[in-house]
């Protein structure tokens, strides 16, 4: 009976992920959600992507359970962001989602980045009707992440390992981390970067320019 | 209808705790629950104070989504260990526990350690019969956690903040953190201690030391 509660909560959550998702195609939107542990490096990460991003028009939602010390951090660089608190809920779902599009410039966008509550187990579930599934490591986690936690690391489209420039400091070992990812996602792309010595990054961020496609041109954007 | 559902799973859970705990009174069994994010240090705490506690006849309960990563490591100690795999569940509950308590030597054991689910939001619902509960920052995940994960903070009945020996090479704020626990959990002792380097632990155990009370004599513990 739980089970079948469960299992009709995350069919509705579905629902309303293909509902956003549509929203974002017709916007010609590219939807990244970051997931990863409390303090793996999410902020960061997406504030280092975006000003790699270079000439995409970039919005945030931020996750969390209470605080708007992330949002606050992307708003002080000009960017458009919402803050969701989720008052508990280990999780952003795809009605947060719906909830905070509209205070968003959606039609002045092409990329949006989600930035998930800190949490590698709860998030996978939840659709939200984002293009790529970004799932982060950070080194100073230790290498057995993708051991205890493989759901999240199953459903990654694509995985950073950030804070590489700790990599000795924490003796952490890359070849068992890459090799916990594999197993059970045999093929996603694995980048390490570390957002304070800028390591990696333009890789990552080439990767997802490819993936995203281009950006919508400015002239066409707005009307 | 759905919070009153999980209201009843929470008080049926609590139900469960209670039981627990008797059960441990009986055996004069102190329990500490051990509540993190993923790779805050959690077993090489749970190992560094065990080391520590000299005399007392310790147990442990390891709990993970999947593996039995960090179990490997306490059994190698010799200390008995029971894994459980929750299969996705993000965090322990009464009933997992319960399960799991015929698997140890409990009338030769004084202390219980439970690692919980690596997560810094579910397992602060979900009592276990425990006697301390125990809340785990850790410098590399930066100093603003209390703010953004505040209900786990505080339900905490003593907090740790691991890897103190990376304070400079994170740049992290000591000041800002315990205000940030504080704010939630006013009286609350925060020690800083480093798993690697040996810092605070003596203080830390001390406090536990206090806390469970006397060991139960050795000679009396058989039969």
């Amino acid at each position: 009976m739980k089970v079948a509660v469960v299992t009709e909560i995350l069919k509705a959550n579905d629902q309303v992920a293909s509902e956003n998702r549509a929203r974002f195609d017709v916007g010609g939107i590219g939807v990244v959600n970051v997931m990863a542990s409390p303090g793996a490096g999410k902020t960061s990460t997406i504030l280092a992507t975006i000003a790699r991003l270079g000439e995409r028009r970039v919005g945030v939602i931020e996750g969390d359970i209470a605080s708007t010390i992330d949002a606050d951090r992307i708003a002080a660089e000009g960017i458009p962001v919402v803050q969701i608190n989720t008052g508990g809920s280990c999780h952003l779902d795809a009605t947060m989602i719906r909830t905070a599009l509209p205070h968003l410039p959606l039609e002045a966008l092409d990329t949006l980045f989600i930035e998930n509550v800190g949490n590698l187990i709860c998030p996978s579930s939840y659709k939200l009707g984002a293009d790529v599934a970004l799932v982060m490591g950070s080194v100073p986690e230790g290498y057995d992440k993708p051991y205890k936690y493989p759901g999240i690391f199953a459903k990654a489209d694509v995985v950073l390992l950030n804070k590489s420039d700790m990599i000795d400091v924490f003796e952490f070992d890359v070849e068992a981390f890459e090799r916990g990812v594999r197993m059970v996602n045999p093929d996603v792309p694995i980048f390490r970067v570390s957002c304070r010595t800028g390591e990696g990054l333009d890789a990552w961020v080439a990767w997802l320019r490819a993936r995203l496609g281009a950006a919508t041109p400015a002239t066409t954007a707005v009307g």
